[in-house]
């Protein structure tokens, strides 16, 4: 193998050029007009999130840096344009633009969660073909959620966080497992400070993320600024309860500091209480960090290895949110409105059929990665950027 | 000691658990119009220099980073929590917010203040404990010099760097004194660095800071930009001056680059020419180089533990922007206005009353904070993150 | 030389005083409306460049990373004050402001990235000669491209790379060469991380950069994302391509991810088709990767020490920038315009001049920054923050 893989690695080149080439051709046929809903603040925001945030939230491992931020920035790039292609090709069925560049940017986000769930398992060429895949399968499920389901723009792509991890997860559970206690499948200090920062970008730029969409954007904005802060401080509190002897674990904080955003994303512009926003802070980062601890003790054979907690961080909280959504349309059925059973039985619908296409394709993708000709890389040669990039020192 | 603390880290816990419940609880009776006031740009500019700008500039000890981050996060989303409530008080008891939620934000500046001169010597519950404390005082400190002393809402907000580095360098004075030369109280190169990227996100966003409330925002961002830039370049001339050989030192460019911008805080809005701001960025500097060189030779008695210097940061060039506003009053009495003499006497007195109310608020919470109950930590576990966090490798 | 260096640093701290003080007694003179047309947001995104993406774009070298950081804040800072005194002698001599505030920091651009060519082989009053040196060059040179050579203010200002590249390296090939495999000149893997920091840091605000002097912002902005997107992917292409084993080297995805964007500052806000930005992307990064493979090995004579390979980087992108834009002049030519040939003789003409203007103004200032006077560092001392950082610990 080592003798084939400088070829394999020159295979990557030619991909992505290929790729590349075909975005400009495809460019020059499609005379788009995506830039009519362009709005550079949000775009910022969104790509902030994407190049710093999830980009170093995912350096936590020690030996995998230079992958973590550079291959996820990789699959920004590339995925993003795939997506504005996707967005032509819907304009060119539909006469509709989904939602333009920055909901272009947005629907990286489902890439980037499902690079977390397989982080240091694939290599280059089973990313890229993960993720085009993936990008065609979100677009599909949005198309479906849309025009069938009835759902608002907002709330589909809030489906992003569903998508993506659901996705991830049934990809990783068709690739080799590593062995439980590898010493390169670890943190150092220093990278988990590293990650942190990353969080923190997360964290700060999230209300822009759930408002860009949103029909007001202020009540959007203001709501999630509080669930994250409640959801923040929360995961302080259960991560000191959950741990052995009452310390604080970084990988608690970061899931669970960010699962309130996730849980308000679907209802951020129609809540009119802040304690409502503030308890489903609470209760997000508390489904995130005990769901962690549940089901690794509860349900061990139910368990893919999830690199980057993705499950526990975007999955849950998710249906956690969707489920929230759910009682606030069947209580508003008790007080004020007669007969929207329609619209509950599509908001239970809704994210059903996300999480059922999103594990439907994810294992079907999983098991096509796993053909010899993508070279899946062997569980020894996990979590290593050596294998990638040039190293001059350890 | 080490067998109960388990035990105490579980109380840490409940106790944020509780005090999350109560803010939740508080908000479903106040039903807030505080995001009436709601700037989403301003909240941001202050969220990015509460979370990357102090969070990073806390990480300058070697075995202190998660904890100087991380505390400092859990310190600032629990504090505006708090803060919230206090405006809601506020607008309960005289009907009128002081300063809306970006203004519940930037007081926030005050305890992250506090918290860098008693950095590493406090557990969390003292922590906690300390800025319930502080905002409560420094709320009714703001009340007190908006209603009774007439100062504005901009400059009573200025008084944040004074009332935060009082108020922590009196706490300070009431804790256990490391030892002179602990090992643990020391920087490495590579902590020096982050904490220098933490001191280049407040520098970065210091104007926007100063323009929240200010009146004329435009000429508050210039004036601020050139105090920032002066005092930032003052303070490598002045370091390789004061240092031995000549060489420059990283606490000196931190905390010298920052002493232009809390300066200029109050005149921001009302200084006419680019040569005063400047002239001001150069002084404060030179302030906080040789005020501190000065301090630590000559009153030697008079020192206490700071563990962030926020004296010379914060502390020194806010009473010096205090003193050079009451000049700037004195002067147009000479030239234009024949009896403002009242505004003198007021302009003198908002920041005198600030200090002596940090002084003392800072005092008794140092002696509540020696209280048994809150398990004060023994000086040989000062500066560790091992006391609180889950570490893998050290 | 050790016994005299601490009098040199002296003399360090003196000259910065000087100018400091020079800067605070002209501002009082020039009345200045430079703030007339002062946009904070365009600042801030510029200063965001400047002291986040440059600061650390430069720290990739192991032992100089408090230098690198350190010292370009310095500069910008102290920089940014003598371009603003440039634009208000511009005012006194034209009766019109070249490009307001935000130009002034725009045009600090240039002399980051001549410090990139010079990056730690030079002390700081050499560093401070040059920056003087080539601030009052440029701002000469805008002037006779907008004057003389009727080049828009936009067009002008794309020359800044092209005058930072080439008068960099006009300067380091006056310098003593490092010795070609010095343990100190080469980067550590936490190093190439930072820098990456700082490149994304770059990368996500340089759209901002290319369009706040542009005609039709959105445009600009729409196309140099484009250009950026397709140049960074190319990036990993090619460098897995041009490596010897098919690995990606991170010199190259931080030089060529930026081509893109350099490449089309001139003519982002003329491009009316998507494909044409990307396709610039494309070959920028090409260029700039392959330019930096084949240089090396056809024309080694030709080569000067480039410490951040700002030459393919900044210098042959901004060439090949300068060139497309005349292409699409004579293509315009050939199809709407009988007569525009001056337009092409002069759009061949700025660039060109710009070259020279910085070729031989960057000798010049080389060969009197040689002067004993100066105390040119010695090889063996390059790269060392230990030369002007007080460190206490390795």
């Amino acid at each position: 193998m080592p003798s084939t893989y400088p070829n394999f690695r020159h295979s990557v080149a030619w991909l992505i050029l290929l790729m590349e080439a075909v975005f400009i051709v495809l460019s020059y046929f499609f005379a788009s007009d995506v830039d009519a809903g362009f709005s550079y603040p949000d775009l910022q925001a969104v790509s902030h999130m994407l190049v710093f945030g999830f980009g170093f939230f995912l350096t936590f491992l020690k030996r995998y840096s230079f992958s973590s931020t550079g291959f996820s920035f990789l699959i920004v790039i590339l995925g993003v344009q795939c997506s504005i292609l996707m967005e032509n090709v819907s304009v060119l069925l539909t006469e509709q633009s989904l939602s333009g560049t920055s909901g272009a940017a947005m629907s990286m986000v489902a890439v980037v969660i499902s690079i977390g769930a397989v982080l240091g398992k694939m290599n280059p060429i089973q990313t890229i073909a993960m993720i085009v895949v993936e990008i065609v399968a979100f677009y599909v499920s949005r198309w479906i959620n849309i025009y069938l389901l009835q759902a608002s723009g907002h709330v589909s792509m809030m489906h992003v966080h569903l998508f993506g991890a659901y996705f991830g997860l049934a990809v990783s559970s068709r690739l080799s497992e590593p062995p439980p206690r590898s010493e390169k499948n670890a943190s150092t200090p220093r990278s988990d400070l590293l990650s942190m920062l990353g969080t923190l970008f997360l964290w700060v730029f999230w209300p822009s993320f759930n408002s860009v969409l949103a029909m007001e954007r202020n009540r959007a904005i203001f709501n999630t600024c509080l669930a994250l802060a409640v959801s923040a401080v929360t995961a302080f509190a259960l991560s000191a309860l959950i741990t052995k002897d009452g310390k604080f674990r970084m990988t608690h904080i970061r899931s669970a500091a960010l699962a309130g955003g996730v849980t308000i994303g679907y209802a951020a512009d129609s809540i009119e209480h802040p304690w409502i926003a503030m308890l489903l802070g609470l209760l997000a980062s508390a489904i995130s960090i005990l769901g962690s601890s549940c089901l690794q003790t509860c349900l061990p054979t139910l368990k893919t290895h999830d690199a980057s907690a993705v499950h526990f961080t975007f999955g849950l909280p998710a249906v956690f949110g969707a489920l929230a959504e759910v009682v606030s349309y069947v209580m508003k059925i008790q007080t004020t409105l007669p007969s929207i059973s329609y619209e509950v039985i599509l908001s239970v619908g809704a994210p059903c059929f996300t999480i059922s296409a999103a594990l439907i394709t994810g294992l079907i993708t999983g098991l096509i990665l796993n053909f010899k000709l993508l070279k899946p890389i062997p569980v020894s040669k996990y979590f290593e950027d050596q294998m990638y990039w040039e190293l001059f020192e350890a």
